[in-house]
């Protein structure tokens, strides 16, 4: 079914119907287009050499056989991890050098991760590069109302702009939390948004292994009962408590999706210097060695789950504490971390639209920026904050979000590499235009211009009188506009009746089932 | 000498003198730490295989041999290419196969360029990468003023601020254009502001080949004569006419720099899909048979002239005919161009803070930021434009400036690599802290914690609550900030009376020699 399609039949269903949605929907479909996954054509940039990943790999491996790692509150671990060969004392699990990546081995190098419209499904590993939003922050900004708390509602405009987004492959998970609903109900809402909003792929809850299980749940509406038992519909993503921790209840959630086939992101989160050593080298020996002991659980779980090797990796502002945010030693833990990932052979999870900026100024663009850039040529197979993060994470914001996302267009262009074919090579063009001439009117410019050069949805091209007669706009503002202009535009994408009740029965029996809980 | 020792025996010889300034000097001499120009020790990106190099060097050759290049208004070009084998029709140079490529090597594969601060010289070739500022604006902008006309008063400001940057290795040559003196007088006041204002090393005139000859000439006043015959103390910019034509007045003021022995960046200027085919390997193409024509005649002058490979490329947006910037285009032609220079055994001259925006906002900082990262990755030897270009080039911003030559302090930490000796292993710091502690106080974490991470000077790392209390400041407003207090502490940098007078009296006699002329 073509855009188009879809979305002429999510207008017909739609309350208000008739012909007018209807061509309204024609109008508008264009700006559904979503772009394909990114196919790499262009190499990664290695930056350790052979010598430096040996290193690293013989030091993670020690780390895990001398120092080993914690599994908290979580004995039914401790027992696996007993029976698979490693030395158990209390919670330390202490794993023989060569066990974890023997392990790891039935992971797969890459999965399909379906969406409930097929031509949004995407593949991670390989050379691909699948691009998700931002996740997690408890506060919003727009340019209007500032910063405040979020709500159901900006978690809802937040999906309605990653679906409106040409950029974006994925719908994400928590794009904010939504703060004025009870902690233990809000994830249901939050899938409720995603699985009824977007018809993008999208990532289940893991803040306790009961919601990991609703998720699951919600997904067998959506995609019915054996579809999801025979195939990966989610990807979640499961931060390890570092250094070496991994708690009881992300391991819980670990265990659901493992269980069911679905995808879990196994990711340090390490602010370099406070979780992790103050070195590029030691800080990617320990996050190989968390990886290992994070992914070998998963497949003790269920060999052959897919997972992903993730690397969420900051600096530290040493004078304050502060993390940093595309700086110099990021770039190289992201790199070298991908290498690490391709040698063990896993999909790869890290970059991200970082920056500590409270606004989205010159700072967030810069940091942004440096990490986007990094992200596409280190290898990353799955970018999760891909655009709309700001202030360290903290917040959502509205106008990055869609500054971020028209930036993402520049990944999808760079990754295609340099055509060398006949028309790519251009010599009927040199020959034509000669010295002192003029390309713009050649058949080649003709023939190519359409395609040949990316260009920004957003940014600022006019000439320097046109853009101060229409008022001095800087980007905020041109976002701004854009955010309106998109959630205005909006439309739901077509979705079978019966499935969209069941998915509103199974949210308001849950609700109903436990009072309002706010941890 | 180091550079507290200059900035007192500067701050000696400033008319109001005395202990005050000196103790002044002192407390600021800190800021005048320059960085040592970028020594690589990581990898270039290769995006071209052998096979696609292979063919953009042979249809390079195709170029020169079967279509050619205009020597315009310049018969004695055409006697020399004669001479050397060309066969010459008109203004029309084909060059055989091979003929171009043979003539470059006899160009250094890198050289130095001494400034009048022995510690300031720069290497420019190798792995090298020596930052020097925006080039040619004729307005400049900054907060308070808006944007206006470029004076001789701006640019002293510039070179100033670029005097006071830590990781800017070279004062530059046009800054701005100060378009209140006249045009046939401008080089006079602009050399002699790099050689007063500054101590680091600078460019010369192009715009005529007398002012070449004129800076030679200061020079010499500046260095000695002698020293100036035996060593490279400018590199200036020689633009080609792209496509494939070379102007008598550029071509003349390179032959009096190759002549002198000084510095020449051979460069064409290409709008892609105006001035070069639309298509990336067609643009690649032009720019090497360009590159190989320019730096063969530069050899014809003089063999063994420094030369460096330029490449200044842009994209456009085919709407509106606008240059644009920070492109996936120009990544790949500036990724591509790298590794036809080093193949040549030429320095390499790309990127840049390049953007379209009118302001300093966060379409600058993307366009900056992709700019800047891949000239990194990319082998560029010599970068011109490395701060404070706004708005397409046509403005210097003050801002800017200082927002960019911040973000040059993450190429320097970016080009360091990853140390993998036993300190950047840390694996004493993982078994100290070991499962769920903390690095902050560990002895490797306090070891290393000054070194460890970049930090910026200028980016905001504060606390939500103090950064809101302290004025809720952009990215523009901390810069404006920085650029008063860098104008405010500035202090000229120590240079000899007898060279002062004998540079003022240069200057004085040229400008009384001749009417002014605004063309």
């Amino acid at each position: 079914m073509s855009d188009t399609d879809l979305a002429v039949a999510g207008a017909g269903r739609r309350a208000r119907g008739g012909g007018g949605s209807a061509r309204r929907a024609e109008r508008t479909a264009v700006s559904l287009e979503t772009a394909k996954f990114i196919q790499r054509n262009i190499p990664n940039f290695e930056i350790l050499n052979e010598e430096a990943l040996q290193i690293i790999e013989w030091n993670a491996e020690t780390v895990l056989e001398e120092i080993g790692v914690n599994f908290v509150e979580n004995p039914e671990a401790l027992k696996r991890w007993k029976d698979a060969g490693a030395d158990v004392q209390g919670e330390r699990v202490r794993i023989p050098r060569g066990l974890a990546r023997k392990l790891c081995a039935t992971a797969p190098r890459e999965f399909t991760q379906h969406a409930r419209n097929p031509e949004r499904n995407v593949q991670v590993g390989g050379r691909n590069l699948v691009l998700a939003p931002v996740y997690g922050p408890p506060f919003v900004r727009d340019m209007e109302g500032g910063r405040r708390y979020a709500t159901i509602a900006d978690f809802q405009n937040f999906v309605k702009l990653g679906y409106m987004s040409k950029w974006l492959h994925h719908s994400g998970g928590t794009v904010c939390e939504p703060t004025d609903v009870a902690v233990n109900k809000r994830h249901l809402d939050m899938l409720h948004a995603h699985m009824v909003l977007s018809d993008k792929p999208y990532m289940g809850s893991v803040t306790e292994p009961s919601r990991a299980a609703d998720s699951v749940e919600m997904s067998k509406i959506l995609f019915g009962s054996d579809f999801v038992d025979q195939n990966t519909v989610m990807t979640s993503l499961i931060n390890i408590n570092s250094p070496l921790t991994f708690d009881g209840i992300m391991m819980g959630a670990l265990e659901v999706y493992a269980k069911a086939n679905q995808a879990a992101i196994i990711s340090p989160f390490i602010v370099g210097g406070a979780m992790a050593p103050v070195t590029v080298a030691g800080t990617l020996t320990q996050v190989l060695a968390e990886v290992l002991a994070g992914v070998a659980y998963s497949q003790l779980i269920r060999a052959g789950a897919p997972v992903i090797f993730g690397a969420f990796v900051t600096s530290i502002d040493m004078n304050s504490g502060a993390p940093t945010f595309g700086t110099p030693e990021a770039a190289h833990i992201t790199y070298g971390a991908g290498q690490l990932a391709r040698r063990l052979g896993l999909p790869y999870r890290s970059g991200g639209s970082f920056c500590g900026s409270k606004l989205p100024d010159a700072q967030a663009a810069y940091e942004t920026a440096n990490s986007l850039n990094m992200a596409l040529l280190a290898g990353v197979n799955f970018m999760l904050h891909a655009c709309g993060w700001l202030e360290g994470g903290l917040v959502s914001s509205y106008e990055k979000f869609v500054m971020d996302a028209d930036q993402l267009g520049t990944l999808h262009h760079l990754a295609q590499g340099v055509f060398m074919d006949q028309n790519g090579q251009g010599m009927d063009a040199i020959r034509e235009v000669g010295p002192g001439g003029h390309y713009l009117g050649c058949a080649h410019t003709q023939a190519n211009f359409k395609s040949a050069f990316w260009r920004s949805d957003l940014l600022d091209y006019k000439p320097f009188e046109t853009w101060a007669e229409e008022g001095s706009r800087d980007t905020m503002q041109l976002a701004n506009e854009r955010v309106k202009k998109q959630l205005n535009d909006y439309q739901q994408p077509a979705l079978d009746e019966g499935i969209r009740e069941a998915l509103n029965e199974y949210v308001a029996k849950k609700k109903a089932s436990m009072p309002d809980a706010f941890i």
